[in-house]
């Protein structure tokens, strides 16, 4: 009832302002709009009371319950020392039921005359909460090779974004995924330092874009810093540390983003060297600070500073967890579990250096405020909101996004199929969305877009498709033969059958989440398909009926020789509402695949790492094969490892409905340009259908004094050609770029260098040229 | 025909010499065998030539080819600049045909005026070539947690090896088994840096023991520095590093094993932190050397050196390889492929620097051979020879010990089984041994001990033991069926089925090396059995006939539903000559089994690691689950994690055939004895039959500086006890063992400590009680 009764009061209120206005004592010149956001800061800084400064380094988690509800006790209980950031809590209320209560607490922030709030969310593939566009997740989206189209996107759910009021967004995720058993893998960019790099520095370039009156469009989180290969795979688990791995196989995008100077980082939870990140002064302060020279704010993990007292054990209480996470160069306590650790710090008042840490940290809120407009932007309009959202631009990026996002991963000349008369769909995917758990959707019957049944329905005809779930994703019992069986009739009846596997991720209020296997907090002790999956495609397989598999979830599988005999398989990793639609086109042949791995997939449980850019010494050891080839694996007898001749899941590997050919390269050193080399080769489309091929570049030094990666990417380029069509494709690159870090500081070596140029970082996909520096 | 004139001269000679004696010029000092070694060595360094320096930093490393036979040409080719160690070659060449030729170099050497050779040879559960007595090898002696029955077999080893003129060992391995897919597991103590420190350094202690002379019986090499958890599991695969990780994870042991002096330390192949570890200065100078105050002699591991060069490209040459290690602190290149690299060194006399270097090595490797008086003692005979090998004492000892070196990981009550009238022994390994990859042994026929086989029809009477291969180890065919077939009829006929299961680790030359699947070189992507010898346990078990199994190999075994149908599990890891007579002891309750596990089992291929100490951070992401509890999973969906309620395949653990009560510990702090704690229990044999059991001590702090384990162990007893009867057992602890490195200075702190006393590293066996420090 009382949420009712706000719900009326809000929606009466949320239009009615139109700027901010604080009553404050001092120099006004804050309120000039017209000066730089740190000068409007540091003018506004001592006119705050040391609770609001204290208030400012947290904020408010759930805006609002379930079914939009609004809890006003628990609120007023948090407010006085939480009130810099609010979350819109429930990601599955519709935003047009959130923006009154969040323009309902913007005005009494106003009316109390505090600092106004700023929202900041999780913002993976859509804005938070439903009622936006929903573009498939990150690792999909990385798979597309497409920096210009992931611009677009990204310019996409920025402004879905600031229709709602957020100015603030938890990403992009530069978490390397080396690490095939995290559940997070969907949430990352893949397994290569460049690519992160490159997606990421164009997530921050994009949402950070400046308006018309030179105001940062949203802030961006970068995050987590540092992640890769955690401890079993386990979310929030230890890694060793070492100065030249984290700064060559983790920091490396971190400094190409930086670049773009994204408002703020976002420390992960692991524990490095066994210095929880939360507390580390070396990495924060000594590294990210002045080594990588980051002057924005930083922010914990939800919950991370609260683990220092009571998960890892080195801080004696909450408030000597806050005060650790201080000192280390922690400003913002993202999403606390209750209690939240830094409203302890209100009690040291008298002790300097942490009142010297507070005002810098409740600067940089200010700072981020000022800079995104929080003070001067009058307050969202539903009007604009429902013109903004779902916008048929922002749904036309979608649907090229969604085509690109799937890689063709296996294909006997089966696919395409412009014609089928009638198809079986079979598998617990065929009639759901997996989006990811960071989507704001339920996986069945989503408000928006379509499932694979509901996409082939829509082509042939709901009576020349068959649906059969066939078995559980999670059910291991025995008892799933009837179900197994009905499938196999229906392929049999139809005559080709699609079977839709995976692992499933979606937020833990969705129906599905007893049948949830991926994302974070999941690891994957097995990368085979869980429960019956595999009995099901075996059955399905045993009838030889042609079969097109397509996967589901944001991580890679093992494809065991029996899933081999699909006549296609087709990797859409973690979708969003339009994937099924391009999976149909795909499969129909209206649509010519162009995803490319960007994770490798091993081949075996336990057959991993098995990234392309291995270090010599972990290759196979004693094996003597070739150390320059793309992949590796664990020497076990019994398995052939992924890299050596033919298997094909490795990194940059996807294949299309046409051939290219990828001339050799031309390297020339242009010691007169400026220190840069360039690389010239020829694509040519050789089959007999347009198609986008992604050009290839990696490197290698011939020595160096540390060990270094058997190749590294540097470059990439998408072309798209009609049949027939050949085309130079030139890349300029900086001798600087060629380098890596040693014991933390970044050197370029003269010598002889190996440039490859190909299709994928498999060694029969690319030519090479050597030249010397 | 060459070899076999050399056999003869050899023999003519191999008692003539009685004493070294070189024919130089310079200060007589170094003769005088009452002066220290290093005092001699530093006499007699002067006195050698540039070249002979450069030769006592590397050696031959074949003396011998198969079938004892010499080749005069090669061994000249090489001796020139590699004339410092020997190594035997071919490890089944028998004992007493290498003697002569052994004695023949030295003899020759003595006769150009040389150094003396010293013989470095492996020698892991035996001397490095068949003749002597054949123990367990590491992992498995580890299991019996027993150290004063530990130092027996070290001391037989030791005087064996002696008996042969060995007084160089290639022990102990100190690598931490916490990468299960690792091949060379089995050749470690365990996943426990105490347990492995303690064991070790009984190991160097006896080894070095002096003789009535004062010189070391026979020097020491620990190795592998730094090695745990590889990438991959792969053996020569880098890591990551950390300082933190790299002291507390690795290097206790090696901090524990330097107080008793080992002679030499080898470096490991791996890259640590992209450094690797052969040109690693600051780990072996700055940590080393530095930190841990090592003074003995460092040398490379097989082709170490080689391998900056040819596999890691950290060199560019073969001479640049040797500096780059020279420099780094290597001062012996062993057992190299060839080219060797420190030859290269010898153009390199006018460099000060690397004169210095070499001078210094050359000094070490002295001060080694005047310890181990190489240079008085006569050479050995084989009257000696013959005398030492597996004298009765010897083979006293390893029957004992293997009684305590298998453990019994399951039973259900069928065990033991004092009479049974009639057995089928099913599986590959029932007629083989497989002692290792470094036994000097092969797997069928050995020379010495018996198979499986042979001991139960030495007990049974032969017709009463009816053995049925059932399949190959490796084959993965589905042709098998007949074998499977087999089995099972002569399982059902006999009433009761031995099963004896597992992976082959043996010798290159050994004829079933097609078979092999375990040891150095081999890494596990799965944990299953290899082949189809899950298929035949399976149809054994489904006839429903009593079922034993046992394991067979130095390695983890991820034991599926299917397996733990089985009444009873035994694992001897790598087993000795012995080790099957054990076997049956303990079937048929002679023998009442004690080994307990120094690995811990995962529960599926990728749920790793399962080590018990396991960080907080590295729990179950977001489980919530207790964590204190004693061993960790990758948090799968689908996958009951090791630790929590009953798995017990932990740490520690270990079946008998009587029970024990141990009663909580009762802590007390002496603060008047010198800054100790004294822990009390009383431990009752509350069962039918004597027994042993070993009592383990963990403790943890409640809060640190950095993370540390959930918990530690920190003392175990082994007590043997009679059916009723309780003793008391006491720890003392000195407050100095419960501290950590912080940046690699070692800290103990005050304040709340947790001490569990029981009989695993599982919660469920262990009380606690809490004091302040």
């Amino acid at each position: 009832m009382a949420g009712f009764l706000f719900c009326l009061l809000a929606l009466d209120i949320s239009t009615a302002l139109s700027a901010v206005l604080l009553p404050r004592q001092g120099d006004p010149t804050w309120q000039d709009t017209t000066l730089p956001a740190a000068q409007r800061a540091d003018a506004l800084l001592p006119q705050l009371s040391w609770e609001e400064k204290i208030a400012q380094m947290g904020g408010i988690r759930r805006l609002l319950g379930a079914n939009a509800t609004f809890n006003r006790t628990a609120w007023e209980a948090l407010y006085p020392l939480q009130h810099g950031i609010l979350s819109y809590g429930s990601q599955l209320n519709q935003a047009q039921d959130v923006l009154p209560y969040a323009n309902m607490v913007r005005e009494e922030q106003l009316n109390s005359s505090k600092v106004p709030w700023i929202t900041v969310t999780d913002s993976v593939n859509s804005i938070y909460v439903p009622g936006g566009t929903l573009f498939p997740a990150t690792l999909s989206l990385s798979t597309s090779w497409n920096l210009p189209l992931y611009e677009e996107i990204v310019a996409s759910i920025r402004d879905e974004n600031m229709a709602l009021g957020t100015h603030w967004v938890l990403s992009p995720e530069l978490d390397i995924a080396k690490e095939p058993r995290n559940g997070r893998v969907g949430e990352m960019y893949g397994e290569d330092v460049y690519l992160v790099g490159e997606f990421a520095a164009q997530y921050v370039k994009t949402m950070q874009e400046r308006d018309e009156g030179g105001h940062m469009k949203v802030a961006t989180t970068v995050k987590h810093f540092l992640y890769g290969q955690g401890s079993g795979g386990v979310n929030t688990a230890s890694m060793d540390g070492g100065v030249n791995h984290l700064y060559n196989d983790l920091a490396i995008p971190y400094i190409r983003v930086l670049k773009e100077k994204p408002a703020s980082i976002m420390i992960s939870y692991s524990s490095v060297d066994r210095i929880p990140m939360s507390m580390n002064t070396a990495l924060i302060q000594d590294m990210l600070r002045s080594e990588m020279g980051f002057t924005g704010l930083i922010m914990s993990d939800a919950m991370g500073i609260l683990h220092l007292y009571t998960e890892s054990n080195v801080a004696s209480s909450y408030k000597d967890a806050a005060i650790k996470a201080l000192r280390a160069g922690l400003q913002l306590e993202l999403a606390p579990g209750q209690p939240a650790c830094f409203p302890y710090l209100v009690n040291s008042s008298s002790d300097q250096e942490i009142v010297d840490l507070v005002n810098e940290a409740a600067r940089q809120h200010l700072i981020i405020k000022f800079d995104t407009a929080m003070f001067d932007l009058p307050l969202p309009t539903m009007e604009n909101l429902n013109r903004t959202l779902r916008a048929p631009q922002h749904l036309d990026v979608n649907r090229r996004a969604s085509r690109e996002a799937i890689v063709l991963l296996s294909n006997d000349g089966f696919l395409p199929q412009a014609n089928f008369s009638q198809v079986a769909l079979i598998g617990p995917f065929g009639d759901i969305i997996d989006p990811g758990s960071y989507a704001p959707t339920t996986s069945a019957n989503p408000e928006y877009g379509r499932t694979l049944r509901g996409s082939l329905e829509a082509r042939m005809g709901a009576g020349n498709v068959r649906y059969v779930k066939g078995v559980d994703i999670r059910t291991t019992s025995p008892n799933d033969t009837a179900g197994i069986q009905e499938a196999v009739a229906v392929a049999k009846a139809a005559g080709v059958a699609i079977v839709s596997l995976g692992s499933l991720s979606v937020y833990s209020q969705d129906a599905a989440v007893n049948q949830r296997t991926d994302g974070e907090f999941y690891s994957h002790a097995s990368l085979a398909f869980p429960g019956n999956q595999q009995q099901l495609l075996d059955a399905v397989l045993d009838t030889g009926v042609p079969t097109i598999l397509v996967l589901n979830g944001g991580q890679a599988f093992v494809l065991n020789n029996s899933t081999m005999r699909c006549n296609a398989i087709l990797h859409q990793f973690l979708g969003g509402e339009f994937s099924a639609d391009a999976l149909v086109e795909i499969i129909t042949g209206q649509v010519n695949p162009s995803g490319k791995l960007t994770i490798s997939m091993p081949q075996a449980d336990g057959a991993f790492p098995i990234y392309y850019d291995f270090l010599p010494s972990d290759n196979v050891g004693g094996g003597g094969s070739d150390p320059t080839d793309s992949t590796v694996c664990a020497g076990d007898w019994n398995l052939p490892c992924l890299n050596r001749d033919g298997a094909p899941m490795a990194f940059g590997y996807g294949l299309s409905y046409t051939t290219f050919d990828i001339s050799g390269p031309q390297v020339t050193n242009s010691n007169s340009s400026g220190g840069s080399i360039s690389i010239f080769c020829t694509i040519t489309n050789t089959g007999n259908v347009a198609g986008k091929e992604v050009v290839q570049v990696y490197f290698r030094q011939q020595y160096s004094d540390i060990e270094l990666p058997n190749k590294r990417l540097v470059r990439f380029q998408k072309v798209e050609l009609q049949p027939g069509e050949a085309r130079q494709v030139k890349f300029v690159i900086d001798k600087a770029d060629l380098g890596y870090y040693n014991n933390a500081k970044y050197q370029v070596d003269s010598g002889h260098y190996t440039f490859w140029v190909g299709s994928s970082s498999r060694m029969a996909d690319l030519k090479n040229a050597t030249i010397s520096l």
